[in-house]
C-alpha cells in the first residue's frame, strides 16, 4: 500500500465510524495485512485509534499494536484498562514486550510485571538485564525444540500443536538431555523426510548460533554470510536461550549503519529517531565533536599567524587559501569513506591494508594531477594570476590531494588495528588534520617559489 | 566460523590432499556448511580448489559455487571442461545463474546459451534484458505454485516432489487460471490446516508485491515493512514472473547503504568491489566532484581578494578563516547526514520539512551559542586577541553555525522535494557553499565592528 491508499482507508474508516457502521468496518479492517492496519489507525485520533484497535480480534491486535511507533504505543497503553493492556501483553513475541518495556514509563512495566506470572517475571528481568546492541536483548523465546530421538511423524504434530505461537517454524532446534543445542532441521527437510525417520538422521549438527553477549553487529553479519531465516543464541555452556530472525536483523543492518553515518559525520549516535529526541538531545550528540574540531582548528590560525611575513608580502596567497583547504577535505573524505564503508561490510580487512593504500595514493597522483593541472591553466588563462604563485597553488593542490588521500585511507586503517572505531576517522576529522598540514606545506613552498624578503 | 577456523581447515585441507587421503578429505568437507567450504576453498590455489572443488556432490558444488567470490568463480569456469560446467549452471538457481551471466567473459555466456534447451535460451535472454536494479533483475523463478481449487493434501505432496528444487517453499503463491497472482499460503498455514480443506479456503487474498520493473530499493523497503520471507513478482497484468527471496534483500540494504555512502562523500557510486575496482576507475568516479567543487571554491579567492583592504589592515583576520569555515562544514555536515538519512530511511518524508528545518534552527542556536562562548573565552584568555577581534570571530561563528545547519537541513528537503537525490546535498557541497556565504558574513561584520579605513 503506499501512500495515497493509506489516506483513502484513514478516511473511510472515519466515514463508517461516524456512520456508526461497526460490522462493516471490522469486516473490512481484518481483511487488511497487519502492517497496513498499524499504519491506518496510527493517523487517526485517539477516540477513533482506539475503537478500531478494540474491535480486532485479540491475536491479531497484539501484532498491530507490535507494529506501531513507539508514541502510538504509548498512546495506546495509556488508553486501554490493565486487563486489556495484560491481554496484549501475553500475545505479544516475546522480544517485542522486552522491547515495549524498555521504553514505557516505569508504571507501565510496574503493571505488567504486577501481572505476569512469577517464572514469566523472572525471565522478563533476566532479558531487560542483557546488554544494549547485544545478542540477548534482540532474541526471542519463541522457537521450536526437538528432542533427537523425536521421529518425523511426532516432530510434525508438534508443530501443528504449538506453530502458531512461534515466530518461526521453519528452523527448528534440536537439545539433548542437558539441554544442550546439538543441531537443527528446516521444515523444509522435516516436510520431505520419510515420517518415521528420526529427527537424530535427519537434524543438521555443524549449528551455526550466537552468543547471548555477542555484538548484534556480528549477529547480522552471521546473516548475512549464511541467509539463515533464524540463527540460534546460546549461553556460555551451550544451552539454548532464544533465536533471532532475519526480520529483526534487517532492522539492525540499517539501525547500524545510520550509526556509522552519524559517527562520520561527528555526532554521537542515539538510538532514538529523529523526531522522538528534544532539541537539546540532539545538540547534546553534536556539540562534542564540534567544540573538539573547533579547538584543534585554531591550529591553524598559529600556524597562519607564524607565516603572517609572507602574507603581508603577497596578501593573493590568502585568497588560495580555502579552495586548497576544501579539496583536500573532499578529496580526504573520499577516499576514509571508501575504506571505513568496506571495512564495515567486510570487503576489506587488516591484511589488505597495503594494497589498499598503495592503491589510494594511485589514485591521487591522478586526481591530483588531473586537478593542479586544471587549476594551473585556470589561473593563469582566466583569472591571470602571475606564474609564480599558479605553480605555488597547483603544486600544493597536488601535495594537498595525495596527502590527503594517503591520510584518508590511512588512518581508518590505523584506527581498526588499534580496536578504534575506524568511522571516527572522517571527513570532519580528517579536514582538520589536513588543514594544518596543507597549510605548512603551502607556506614553506612559497618561501621557496616566491622572492619572499 | 572464524578467520582461525578457516585457516586451521585450509591447512588440514593442504595436508590431506598432498598426502592423498582423499577419502577423508571428501567425508570431512561434505560435513560443512556450502559458505564455510567456499571461504575456504578460495584462498586455495588452483590445483586444490578444483580438485576439491570436484570432489563435492552436485548440488553441493553449484551451491558453493553460487557463494564464491565472482573472481573465483571466474577462476573455476575457466579451469572445468564445459560438460561440468553445463552441469553446473543446470544446478544453480535461476537468480545466481542470471548474476554470473551479466558478468563473465562473452564466450563463457554463450558456451552456457548453447547448452541450455530453447525455452530456457529464451527465459535467459528476457532476464537479461531487465534494467539494472529492477526488482526483474534480482528475481528467481524458483518458486512453489498452486491452483486455488487444489486441497491441502495435494499442495503438501506437490511441495514434497519438487521441494528441494525451489529457492523457498515456505511461501507458495496462487495463480488463477489467466496465470494471475491471487493469493498466497505459508507453509506455516498449509501444516496446520485440515488436510481437506481447499487453498482457496486458507489462502490469504491481500497480496503485497512488486512489479518486475520496481527499483530494488523500493522492493527492500517493502521488505523491511512487512518483514516477509519473499516477495512475489508480476508483470504489468498481474501475471506471477518470479519471487525475491530475503537473503538476497540483505545485500541490496547494504549495497544502497554503500551507494549513498559513496554519493555523501561525492563519489559517483560503482557496482564494482574497491579491490575490482582498477586505479583509473576509481580516480574516474572521484574526479567530476573534485573538479567541480574546486571550481566552486574559486569563488572564495574572489571575495578574499575583493575584502584584500580589510586583511591588509588586520592581516591577523586571515588567522581564523579555516576555523571559522571548517566549524562551518562540520555542523553543516552533521545536519545534512542526519537529514539524508533520515529520508532515506524513511524516518522522516517530506511532510516534515518545516518541523525539520525549525529544529535543526534550534538545535544550531545551542550548538552556534556554545561554540561561539567557548571560542570567544579562549581568544580573550587563552590567545589575548583583542576584544573586537574577539568579537567579530565569536560572532561570525554564531552565524555560520546557524546558517549551516539550516542550509544541511533545507538542501537536502529540497533535493528531494524537485526529485533530485538528497544524498547529493551532502558535505562537500554544503561546505562549498557556506564558506562563500561566511566569507562574506565575516568581512561584512569586520567594517561593522572594527576601525576599518
Amino acid at each position: 500500500m503506499d501512500y495515497q491508499e493509506y489516506k483513502e482507508y484513514e478516511d473511510y474508516f472515519r466515514k463508517l465510524i461516524e456512520e456508526k457502521q461497526l460490522k462493516e468496518l471490522k469486516s473490512c479492517i481484518t481483511e487488511l495485512n497487519v502492517v497496513d492496519i498499524a499504519e491506518i489507525i496510527e493517523d487517526l485520533d485517539d477516540k477513533d485509534m482506539l475503537l478500531i484497535f478494540r474491535m480486532l480480534p485479540k491475536e491479531i491486535s497484539a501484532e498491530v499494536f507490535s507494529h506501531m511507533e513507539r508514541y502510538n504505543q504509548v498512546r495506546i497503553v495509556n488508553s486501554i484498562t490493565e486487563p486489556e493492556l495484560n491481554s496484549i501483553v501475553d500475545e505479544l513475541y516475546f522480544d517485542d514486550m522486552i522491547d515495549l518495556l524498555e521504553e514505557v514509563p516505569a508504571n507501565v512495566v510496574t503493571k505488567v510485571l504486577a501481572n505476569a506470572p512469577v517464572n514469566e517475571r523472572k525471565l522478563i528481568n533476566e532479558f531487560l538485564r542483557y546488554p544494549e546492541d547485544s545478542a540477548g536483548s534482540i532474541m526471542t523465546i519463541e522457537y521450536v525444540v526437538f528432542k533427537p530421538d523425536m521421529s518425523v511423524r511426532d516432530a510434525m504434530s508438534h508443530i501443528k500443536e504449538i506453530g502458531m505461537d512461534k515466530e518461526t517454524i521453519y528452523t527448528c532446534y534440536v537439545e539433548n538431555e542437558y539441554k544442550m543445542l546439538i543441531g537443527f532441521v528446516s521444515l523444509r527437510t522435516l516436510v520431505i523426510s520419510d515420517e518415521d525417520k528420526k529427527i537424530s538422521d535427519i537434524m543438521i549438527d555443524d549449528v551455526v548460533c550466537v552468543n547471548t553477549l555477542d555484538d548484534r553487529e556480528d549477529v547480522a553479519d552471521k546473516f548475512k554470510k549464511y541467509g539463515f531465516i533464524a540463527l540460534p543464541v546460546v549461553d556460555g555452556e551451550y544451552r539454548l536461550c532464544g533465536i533471532i530472525t532475519f526480520d529483526d536483523i534487517m532492522d539492525v543492518v540499517e539501525e547500524e549503519a545510520t550509526e556509522d553515518f552519524h559517527r562520520m559525520a561527528a555526532i554521537n549516535p542515539s538510538e532514538h529517531a529523529y523526531l522522538d529526541q528534544s532539541t537539546w538531545e540532539l545538540a547534546k550528540n553534536r556539540i562534542p565533536w564540534l567544540l573538539v574540531l573547533m579547538i584543534s582548528a585554531t591550529l591553524t590560525s598559529g600556524i597562519i599567524e607564524n607565516y603572517n611575513y609572507i602574507i603581508a608580502q603577497f596578501l593573493i596567497l590568502t585568497a588560495f587559501i580555502p579552495m586548497i583547504t576544501d579539496t583536500g577535505g573532499n578529496s580526504g573524505s573520499q577516499s576514509s569513506t571508501v575504506i571505513i564503508r568496506a571495512l564495515a561490510t567486510g570487503e576489506i580487512n587488516l591484511s589488505d591494508a597495503f594494497k589498499v593504500v598503495f592503491k589510494e595514493i594511485r589514485v591521487a597522483l591522478i586526481c591530483g594531477g588531473i586537478l593542479s593541472f586544471v587549476n594551473f591553466m585556470r589561473m593563469i588563462f582566466v583569472s591571470k594570476v602571475e606564474f609564480g604563485i599558479s605553480l605555488l597553488v597547483s603544486l600544493t593542490m597536488l601535495v594537498t590531494v595525495v596527502l590527503s588521500k594517503f591520510l584518508g585511507a590511512a588512518l581508518p586503517m590505523l584506527a581498526k588495528k588499534i580496536n578504534i572505531d575506524p568511522a571516527i576517522m572522517a571527513s570532519a576529522v580528517i579536514t582538520t588534520i589536513i588543514d594544518s598540514v596543507v597549510l605548512i606545506i603551502y607556506f614553506n613552498l612559497a618561501v621557496r617559489l616566491l622572492p619572499i624578503i
